[in-house]
């Protein structure tokens, strides 16, 4: 996915909402704003708006010495996560189509948003996710596939916290498939890394890899030797999240793009409305 | 009330949302874009946020020759909301206590929001508005002032549609009271102008003057003398919205301060938080 006009104000949201949690120097936050503001000037629209996005977080970091700001709120949605999952397991015990609904539930977790700074209520919304149809719903597309066979499913993973919930669905496909799942190879905003994955107890379960390196979503100019294998061997990708998605769309491989629309570009470019939620499959074979 | 860091990503964001609607011209938006990413470079923090924010209107006008980017969201509103007159009329005509009623449904109004670009549902919000308690609600202050005799109100509009429903309060007032409504001199944002106060039809029931600029809420430094005569005779000052908020907050008077929170650099000023709706007293005689 390409970057567009409407990233510029939104790049400019992320190095506040980062700068902010990163320090607590006035001055640093402003030059932090600023060298964004030079950078937003010049940027040209022939990257996705996650490599796009990716200055504002190295800027930070070497600005403020910080290179985790995000750190503590990772813990934080890891345990209120982590005491979800009782009631969670239950709801997807009693439930029919289990993997729907664990489905369900992963994508619920990507309500957690804190580079963007959308406004979200873990407690309140879970009910209104569980009742919320998909915008668009390639669900059946994704059981065929699964029933098809023994699959090697790759899982891009997404935020700290909602490592959990998909903790939940990797449980229920790890059966009957091989998962390997994915992390970010250092820290970015709020997406989980190994230490997510040890936390979310996925490392004893099943293979997790990382991505090669700090970026957001796929960074390709970057990414590690294992994961290019481990690409290379998926027969589908579960793809959570809009980094992943704005770094995904379009490669090679059955892929399930599984997130909730947070802006309106990628909202426009799914074929849904902001705020949505999504399984939406592309095949490109 | 002080511009802050956090109204910096906002005004690039205000800049995007107004060259989207001025123009089409891709060019254009990125001036508008780049030429907002200099201003906010050398940003002072000694003005409001709403005069800070005056100038991506101004450049916008400047750069595409269209000084009203909203005038067909506006008229779309007005509409919108004039449908939905009867209805909130009879809600009205059904309470107990009309005023306060009133006073709620003229800030549901509140809730359009086209500069800063929140998302909003006027037809499922009003249920969850009406139900909803004021945040911070000094209604009995407005009620024990209101009861004390006949009083002089300035009345401070804010935005296009949400006139509508501010004029339902007006009707509740204006029999008991002498009621002024103050609209913007000149296009800006959706805010109301003369224009909006005919088709809501206030002029035939109220006298309605203009601020004297199109500044966002009140620009102190290009008030019109009428503006300044009416403020000067007002013993109450009911005053809608954040733009209004922002100028006036501190300002000689007795000022009800009517509106949804929708940033937190104005939820925290208040003393509430994000998305939460208010009646706020502030008495500086």
């Amino acid at each position: 996915m390409k970057t567009e006009m409407a990233c510029i104000p939104c790049i400019m949201k992320q190095a506040y909402n980062t700068a902010r949690r990163a320090t607590e120097n006035e001055k640093d936050i402003r030059k932090i704003l600023n060298k964004t503001a030079e950078y937003l000037k010049k940027l040209k629209f022939d990257t996705t708006p996650a490599d796009a996005s990716n200055y504002v977080y190295q800027i930070t970091g070497k600005i403020t010495g910080n290179d985790d700001p995000f750190k503590n709120e990772k813990k934080k949605y890891n345990e209120i996560c982590k005491n979800m999952l009782p009631n969670l397991q239950k709801i997807i015990d009693q439930s029919e189509e289990k993997i729907y609904t664990s489905a369900k539930i992963a994508i619920f977790g990507n309500l957690i948003d804190l580079g963007i700074g959308l406004h979200f209520d873990l407690d309140k919304d879970l009910d209104k996710i569980l009742k919320k149809p998909f915008a668009w719903d390639d669900y059946k597309e994704l059981k065929r596939v699964l029933e098809s066979g023994r699959k090697n499913i790759l899982y891009l993973g997404d935020n700290a916290g909602e490592i959990l919930f998909d903790s939940l669905l990797v449980d229920q496909l790890k059966d009957d498939h091989t998962v390997v799942f994915v992390v970010k190879s250092g820290p970015i905003i709020n997406d989980a890394t190994m230490e997510d994955a040890k936390f979310a107890g996925l490392v004893e379960k099943i293979k997790v890899i990382e991505t090669g390196s700090d970026g957001i979503g796929v960074k390709w100019s970057s990414v590690s030797e294992e994961f290019q294998k481990e690409y290379g061997k998926a027969d589908i990708i579960l793809s959570k999240g809009q980094g992943n998605f704005e770094t995904m769309w379009g490669k090679k491989g059955t892929i399930f793009f599984m997130l909730r629309a947070k802006c309106d570009s990628v909202a426009r470019e799914i074929g849904v409305k902001f705020g949505d939620i999504v399984i939406r499959m592309q095949k490109n074979l």
